[in-house]
């Protein structure tokens, strides 16, 4: 018996180690930024506002856990002046070890987008759209990013103000333009979105409007899934495999939600749906995944940012984990001959598992402390970021009225 | 100003009988039997239980609205033995005037179908599965039906109970199958449901994944808008206009919902997204919506059954007409304009017209009563059928326990 | 028969003319100011920053409406020194023939209330929000205004990090001691909110929290409905049948939405809605629903402001009359002998009327114009406040990043 | 390390026991029979259709799980002719060591309920449906049952269709006069459910409204909570904490599910949530949570069904038992303190322990078998029942056409 578990506890091992070796996430420039809600913004003194402070937290972070592969960057907040800036990253990339990943164009929050960026009626409107998300390319280009993420909040919020129909032709119009320039080892990301900011249609508002766009925009186009969002109810792992079973699933924005897209995060309401996505994922063989981005979206609103990230990806090993225990073979062969009851407790057996006592010894064996968040505690960095950037974050900041 | 009105009224009357005239509404043989929900079904003394009876009840609610075209039938309810009612039913389409509509194959509820029907795992499953979809095709080709709609309530009601993954496969092989059986003027129709009654994940869950499967299959295979058959808040009309502007739009079942898939009468909840799902029908040229079928699908469990179905057809007909009055022309002015208040105002002066006037009107120039609801309860027709179909009715039933 | 047409037109007209007199409508000052969603805030020119503007606007949207009582006012915002600015308010009030409305508390932008305000776990900060709560209720002896309306965002973004038990405790004793504050003829509502801005739990999250904490506060105290603040499927005609039913009704926040708390235009998106709870309200005795506020709380982020006032109070009245028309007594009889499609004719009956050439008669025999939106246009007022404001609102706000 | 670790299991498995050892279950009489869905029944030869099977399926859970304590009976399934049967489900208690639990009186099945039973505009059917009520109060009384459980599904499907305001008060007097009839250890709970089977508006629509209902029938009224019946979204830890509160919870309904009223296993969804409202009850004082009942209502369509009870009861105690690990008073630290992070990884380190071991340690100290599935399949039962009862059962059952 004892035998029979250490055995076992072995396999786990051996399971867990590769799943972690192999699993790398980007994290979002703007998750050390001051965010809020439209009903106002709580400041924190540590948050980051410039590029250095946002690749420090970021190699912070991957110092702890070893998980953090690059630095998602926002155009219009981290590289206001384009390309510009490219020597200055590159810079930061070397001396952070953390590189440059998708870059995220800005076509929401211009006076000029307030009826829509790439689906604007104004031709020039659509045209300025388009040379930001130009730029955008060249700057992936320049820094060796190889995604492009297209979030396009574009919509209407009543009905009748806004032809539907004829928008999707002028977005299909840019989409292509933009997959044109793209290089050869470019991609180019389309999210969707169910609303908000647009309240009544948004232009892409589920995988199958996405899809449709990417497939048209050419085969350099895939879909982006962001967990957050999605109508309640949404099997969210069933896109994912639909995705997959189409080779068009570019990558994830991972959050999580109770309501509507809260940027909570990551397994925080529902680590079981997390789970049962990467289940989806570890299901396909190892050359149909290699290509998805595991980028994490959240708005760390109440909690301290580089905490709330650390966290984060060590919930997204742990679950990720949990989810490379699953017993393929076994499973298959329950789901085939239909017996539920035993399907379903071989597959969420690997959910039940502890798994942090692997993770940390596999943490240790990578030289990486056991307890993430605990050494962040210990190490002084956020005392130490609070005193310097303190001052500059004091004012208090509010967006509404 | 006397004049201006009138000439207003006239324009309104020409878009209208225009509207009327073109518009064609195929109602289900199941919405004049016993239904219910799984808490138990209250009988209805009228209720259809025969073809014939169906047929008469169709013919009833055509004769009273000059609006139904054809009577949907239900393979396992109306045709348990296939091919061989055929002489029978054409002899009831010759009788009545009513054509036999959309054949709608049943693989949900025998018993083998517990896990599945063309998803199940087992191929022998399967394999009846598209025995009886291809007898439905059969059927359709017999009756000179154009439409064979199927609605696949195949899912899963527990996490790693089945393989969401394999089961797209498998699908993809029976409905490629069943497309390579259609003759030359038939088309299928993929419907789409988030649940129920599948719990956890149905296998075409969505208008992506049906319009996947449905390209997949063939060219004659086209998506099937349920408008119950949508998570909460979903935006209906941009679905529809999405399907219009990729040709890939076969057709609706109407009902309305509050909650869940409710089966309501069409417009008794939100008839002003009604309204909007016409308006982007009525927005494409009308080459491309003439092949797109108005169907009912709707469960009268509490209502009378002719009654509510007599309801059913003149709401449909008079939230046509309202959207037949939209001004596309000064809309589309606005709308590129983006001056929102007046392009909403514009758009929904049409909904808040009262257009019972004039759609009386023109029921009275086609020989029918203006108001079909009163003349129905004049015309003693429930009287009749209660009587004659009320004994073997009487028996109360429940599903539940 | 065109007698008894016209006949039915005239009680139509007396209905209408009747319920309209009666009809005021409160509209909140913050419709006038420039608002956004947490992706950035589109700047209006014409939007009002100061009190005097926005009593000055509220004027305009009455001398074209006539349905206009008061301004309600945002403590914060509005009101910034407490009672110090109470002459001035007066002043405007008289100058403008607007009264002051319902005072609206802040307890929720300030940097202390990050982890809530009257359920923060630190006694100091719930002594702020009392102190707070208190001014405001000073604020409205000293205006002669009725109600204090509280709206609470308090609470939690993740499961754990908060008591949810301890915090309804802190809260029942902040507002107690806020009722026992309320002079003779004041009175405080409770608004209730189902998420955001918190994500996991808020501490007035649902009409029956609201109702227990009306109650314990005192009678004094009353609930408040803001019609986006349900889950979806929510049918809030009923919350609005049972707190009448309990006298427990003390107004509204009237805004339409699709999916969360969108604050569109009210009847923007379920107009048949609107007018079911309006049928709700006609349907008690006039005494038992003269205490109700029937106020607007709306976000115009892409309409012009003064427009979409016009338009907000112009809808509502429309939807009012319309449900003045349900005719209660023929309606009740059917439904106490369930013939379920003649009430549901009897009621949309009312619904279906195009009651704008009534509601214009009435209008014009109140010397108000007759198009309320189309004299905004030509009356020069947008034109005149751009320009005067214009200048000062030109700088793009976001809230982002 | 090891002797901390050590300890710290000693801990846990001190908790776990004592949480183990209080915990009791009643399972319903319904869950070992067939059920189904709208669209159909799918049989199982080895459901139970007597009372006697039915204890005897209770029976057996309880063998292998020690943790059932009664058996729900619905009054008409399992008790017909009302008291007549009593010395026979005394007998049957006898037999098999299980106790009677909550009676459930069914007031939705019946043809004379199609418009409601307590609701109805009837006063004849509105006595049948208390003569119902109170031949239920008998029947508790005589079986020496404490909790009479009303569901009352009354409602409406569509707008105007009834008096959402006069049904309230009709509703209020039966209530009433059932309370009358209740034994001195008698208490009525009141259920409550947004919708299903009715569409438009239920009666007793949420735990605002059950919670009046029971207040206005006395005090040996309390509300009851299916964690089914709430609109997508809802918070009901925050509900359960509520109730607490206001000593108001009589006990729950268990199950799980993902979009409607789904009836799945417990936990099978969202297991978090299972154990964030087991957390709440552990929060309170153990004298305040000693009259909960904890019940499982449960449709156990496509598994086994004493399969899927073992399966549920087992789920439900290794959830209590994680419940249990949480530690309250560092948790409130920090909580009071808003250490966010800390607070949330303190609270779910109880979720992610493995607690399977433990659980398993105790049922073998209970001389329970370790694994109850597994002895369930070694026990030859079901095959045993499958093979007495199944004759009977073979027939297809479609509750649909």
């Amino acid at each position: 018996m004892a035998l029979e578990e250490g055995s076992r506890t072995e396999q786990h091992r051996q399971k867990i180690w590769k799943a972690l070796d192999d699993f790398r996430i980007e994290i979002p420039s703007w998750g050390f930024a001051n965010t809020g809600t439209r009903f106002g913004k709580f400041s924190q003194p540590a948050a980051a506002t410039s590029i250095e402070e946002k690749f420090a937290d970021a190699a912070q972070v991957h110092a702890l856990t070893g998980v953090v592969s690059n630095l998602a960057l926002h155009v219009l907040w981290d590289l206001p002046n384009g390309t510009a800036d490219v020597p200055k990253i590159q810079q930061l990339e070397q001396k952070t070890g953390i590189r440059s990943g998708s870059i995220n164009p800005n076509v929401f929050q211009d006076q000029e987008y307030k009826f829509g960026s790439i689906c604007n009626p104004s031709v020039e409107i659509r045209g300025k759209a388009l040379s930001h998300l130009l730029a955008s390319v060249e700057i992936g280009q320049a820094l060796n990013s190889r995604d492009v993420s297209l979030w396009i909040s574009d919509g209407s919020n009543y009905p009748g103000t806004q032809s539907i129909r004829r928008r999707i032709e002028w977005m299909e119009e840019v989409l292509a333009s933009t997959h044109e320039a793209l290089g050869p080892d470019q991609r180019m990301l389309v999210e969707y979105k169910p609303f908000e900011p647009a309240f009544y249609h948004t232009d892409i508002a589920d995988w199958g409007m996405a899809l449709e766009l990417a497939r048209r925009a050419g085969p350099k186009a895939k879909v982006l899934v962001d967990t957050g969002h999605h109508l309640q109810g949404t099997n969210i792992e069933q896109i994912v495999a639909w995705l997959l079973h189409l080779n068009a699933l570019g990558g994830f924005h991972f959050n999580d939600r109770k309501y509507a897209d809260d940027d909570l995060t990551i397994g925080s309401i529902d680590p079981y749906q997390v789970f049962r996505i990467f289940h989806e994922i570890l299901s396909v063989r190892v050359e149909d995944r290699s290509a998805i981005a595991f980028m994490i979206d959240q708005s760390h609103n109440l909690k301290g940012k580089v905490e709330a990230m650390v966290q984060t990806v060590c919930t997204a090993q742990e679950l990720f984990a949990k989810a490379s225990l699953v017993d393929h073979e076994k499973l298959a062969e329950l789901q085939d001959t239909c017996r539920l009851v035993e399907a379903e407790e071989c597959f969420r057996d690997a959910f039940w598992q502890d798994v942090r006592p692997i993770v940390n010894e596999w943490r240790e064996a990578r030289k990486l402390p056991a307890n993430p968040l605990h050494a962040l505690a210990q190490s002084g960095y956020i005392e130490r970021i609070t005193e310097e950037r303190g001052a500059r974050n004091s004012a208090s900041i509010s967006s509404y009225a």
